[in-house]
């Protein structure tokens, strides 16, 4: 499989802000304040692992015309400037007296008019990640009442992916098959499932991605009691059921997808919510057309795996993929969003099992003026025995 | 090397809970509400890569008396409920109506006096990870006057490492060290930098690692431009400075160090940087002790490697390390943190070479009674050559 290009042309970036600037000025909104990882990059391509780091704060504003402008730490000033972003205002961080919040109020007023409106992402998903009491002396200093919500703009519009997009989304999920199918050569009876955990993100880096931000799973017998637990020491035993979910990135784009193995054969209980699990991610993927809503999609999986029911503990049936392991939407029966052509979105239904344990299976799709199509390569109904 | 045990015992989530309260008493606080990763787990234990989804908001709050109660999504009741945590309410995520800002709201009310304050992390370093639309409602809600600063207490707390942190930091450190080893299995001429970085985290797995967050680096002729740039897919020549940064995690700790390595013999310039910053880590080593001050610690190195100027690009010259890859305090000149028995900090001087060039070095090291220990096997002033 031959990598799709890295990054993206600086067409891409000059498109996702014009299409802000576009929704900005319908909601009245002279600059839009960017502090997270994925706004920050949707709008600049400013990739980079040092966000494991909480003590720099970033800060890109979209104008209502013209390119972004950072307002970084001088440690990223060198990989800021190697994106399409020109106005690069640095401050020398940490820097215990300011940290940039004098810099950032001056250069808001700089790029807005006297009393313009200033949008911060606001809603679910959300969080604006500078200290509150920072945030608190940018009100104070620029007025409170200049700040207000973004009006999700930056979230509706990482909601539909771009050709290049699906091509990193494909990608990732390529190799995470490629790994997926060599579970066999990691896992056996009497392997610790910490030792699986570590070999599959070992089989992920092998097979091409950058890096394993995401792995979750279990292993028990007759199904397990939560998808979101770190692997513990006991070795796989006959009769486990075991769960990998990965997430693993390609050039900064994730793929989400898990898969179900059985040490030795399943017994019927098991093998049975398997099949439930496919034919409910078959009624998605059926269900998942331009035009229907996220909520038809959640009805026509869960009608199968918890009929007349509002859903399970999990709370969704899949979710939007891209830049983050999750994204705005959900498959859930409030969410009334409409299905649009170039939405990757995962399948991610969950059952619960006699005596109270689950199952949960998931595949991801790209919505396609016909329908849906797989990114991944659908498992069937028979599960994969070990 | 024979890992430690994974978790902590119970006391230790006891002692750090009744330390919180005492500091709480002192502040005037009567309940601290906890929002982000590390944070919740200090206090609870509750440990999963899930935080990677920023779909669900979790909260924990930490009363004036008794045990921390959890406010958390259903999805990871299962797992919290194996924590010493037993008063864990929980709602049904993403719920678009309220998504919990109902059920925390009325359990602070039920967990403290009418008119109680409710201390929230604000200072650098923190940010709240929940919707600025749901903080403001929970501020409608209970009054805003209510939620103040958490006067830095869980800062300061996790600051000073116990002894069963420090032997979790120390085995993460022995995987790393294990790994660096290995680097000339992975680097030689002709390898794409992407390649190494890939296989960096492969080696990093086999000797034991559980996930990898962070791994920056870079290789150029002579030095390099930045330390956080992801890697491209560049070929290594001879004559370049190979640099790889890792934070690694066992059980939740990390290591957070680097290494340089020369892929041929280094130029005059390149050997004497490195000496240098080898120079710079020993007198760092040497002025941390406890009672002195970090900007002690920081000017020590400093005076080796920018004498007279304020500090580099990067900001700082070390800082904390702990369950994140980075944590409170700097060494900075404007940090007069005094250091204690407990710390771990990472050593990370800076030189800038002629041409604009830059190198970095990175050790790890605990504050005990009579001064600094390494936790790394620290580098001589050669270069490692490939």
């Amino acid at each position: 499989m031959t990598p799709p290009p890295r990054g993206f042309p600086e067409a891409e970036f000059q498109a996702r802000t014009a299409r802000a600037q576009s929704l900005m000025a319908e909601a009245g909104i002279d600059a839009l304040l960017l502090t997270t990882e994925p706004e920050i990059r949707y709008y600049t391509g400013f990739l980079t692992r040092f966000w494991e780091s909480p003590t720099r704060v970033w800060f890109v504003i979209v104008p209502a015309k013209g390119k972004p402008v950072a307002v970084i730490p001088s440690i990223g000033a060198h990989l800021m400037g190697q994106t399409w972003v020109q106005d690069i205002r640095t401050w020398q961080a940490p820097d215990y007296a300011d940290d940039g919040v004098g810099l950032l109020a001056a250069t808001l007023q700089e790029l807005t008019p006297a009393k313009g409106t200033i949008g911060l992402a606001d809603q679910m998903e959300s969080h604006v990640r500078m200290p509150l009491a920072h945030l608190r002396r940018l009100e104070r200093s620029i007025g409170a009442r200049r700040i207000m919500g973004d009006a999700t703009i930056t979230r509706r519009l990482r909601q539909v992916k771009s050709t290049t997009e699906i091509a990193k989304i494909t990608h990732a999920v390529t190799i995470g098959t490629s790994a997926f199918d060599r579970v066999p050569e990691i896992a056996r009876e009497g392997v610790a499932l910490s030792q699986v955990f570590r070999d599959f993100q070992r089989l992920c880096l092998e097979e091409g991605a950058d890096w394993v931000p995401y792995l979750a799973g279990a292993a028990a017998p007759g199904g397990y009691g939560d998808v979101i637990s770190p692997a513990d020491d006991a070795p796989l035993r006959a009769g486990d059921v075991m769960m990998l979910d990965t997430g693993l990135i390609w050039d900064g784009y994730f793929c989400d997808f898990d898969r179900n193995f059985s040490l030795g054969p399943p017994s019927i209980a098991v093998a049975e919510g398997h099949a439930q699990l496919i034919e409910a991610t078959q009624a998605g993927f059926a269900a998942a057309k331009p035009g229907a809503r996220m909520c038809d999609v959640f009805h026509a999986m869960n009608d199968i795996v918890d009929p007349g029911r509002g859903g399970s503990d999990a709370g969704r049936l899949g979710h939007g993929l891209g830049m983050q392991l999750t994204e705005w939407p959900s498959l859930i029966a409030a969410d009334t969003t409409l299905l649009e052509e170039g939405m990757v979105l995962t399948l991610e239904p969950g059952v619960t099992l006699p005596g109270g344990k689950i199952m949960v299976h998931e595949e991801n799709i790209v919505i396609e003026a016909q329908g849906a199509r797989y990114l991944t390569r659908p498992q069937g109904a028979e599960m994969v025995v070990i």
